[in-house]
């Protein structure tokens, strides 16, 4: 099987739980999908939110849908940054002793107690995908990216494989960056 | 010769030339060095400048001295799109056909025509540190970055040699993000 994998780039975005969406939009508010993403049943929602920390607050943030049972931020190294927050690179879901941000919606605000974090790179694979890229779960693998002015290597990206995704790896933008990256591209596995 | 190189961070910063040094902070103004950089002769200087583009405005941002022929902003990519302006990866001193930003000092401001530029990576060394790692001017080497969590290999590291230099991989606040670098770390060249 051919090696080539899409590489999209995750810009700074908000997962939120059921409770933290009502605080922010209202009682029994429902998110809007505006569009999907490569990984089913994933989506972009018309709403947005402000996330804000002791030195800046960022407007207009995307937040994915649907809801999650914890509300977690993912957010570039620049972005933290920015706002003034140390927090660490981790896989989504795994928010144990990471900062928080306080994020206002048009109805509320919310303090998370945690749920700020940098995302590890990661690709997101079916079984059968797993299984023609000859990856496995849990596996640590590179991937290469060619272009003209910034051709580079990832190592370190985690392979993450259930029936409900579809082949993709995600990266940030100081990531995207680096690479060159115009919101996305073809990359090449090697092991 | 060990194949191991010094990789440095840099931020957003300024190049001045003397004309817009004084139009910013008064004529005949002198910079002042706040401390020395890792390349012979070039210092951080005790100055911030203000940068501003359609988006956004970014204070507080370096003044790298001494001064020279032509004023250049150098920006990560990041950083560009915070300012609304879209550059490209150019070599220090290649500002031909950039766009321009506004730098706005305690004295007045400059609307520069060109100079915004996202730096290049690239290594500098003298001859006799070129001779030992193998490597040339204009060459395109791989240099790799290993740590726990972002290990990556960059490719299209360009190599400049020249008798002021010292031996140091100069990178971008987007790149030493993606490859989780704090501040500075060492290298490996491969070729």
């Amino acid at each position: 099987m051919e090696k080539k994998i899409l590489v999209e780039i995750s810009a700074r975005h908000v997962h939120l739980s059921d409770a933290d969406l009502e605080v922010l939009f209202g009682k029994g508010y429902q998110l809007n999908k505006l569009k999907d993403l490569s990984q089913p049943g994933q989506y972009a929602a018309e709403e947005r939110v402000s996330i804000k920390g002791p030195r800046s607050q960022m407007d207009r943030v995307i937040i994915l849908g649907p809801t999650r049972s914890e509300t977690q931020v993912e957010v570039s190294a620049t972005d933290a940054r920015t706002l003034g927050i140390t927090t660490e690179i981790r896989m989504s879901g795994d928010t144990k002793d990471t900062p928080g941000v306080t994020l206002i919606g048009p109805k509320g605000s919310v303090k998370l107690k945690r749920g700020l974090i940098i995302a590890k790179r990661h690709i997101h694979v079916t079984p059968e995908e797993a299984k023609g890229y000859g990856i496995e779960d849990g596996e640590n693998v590179s991937v290469k990216i060619d272009n003209q002015e910034r051709s580079l290597t990832f190592d370190d990206v985690i392979v993450r494989v259930n029936e409900n995704f579809s082949a993709a790896m995600h990266i940030d933008t100081d990531e995207g960056n680096a690479a060159n990256i115009p919101g996305s591209t073809m990359g090449t596995i090697l092991k």
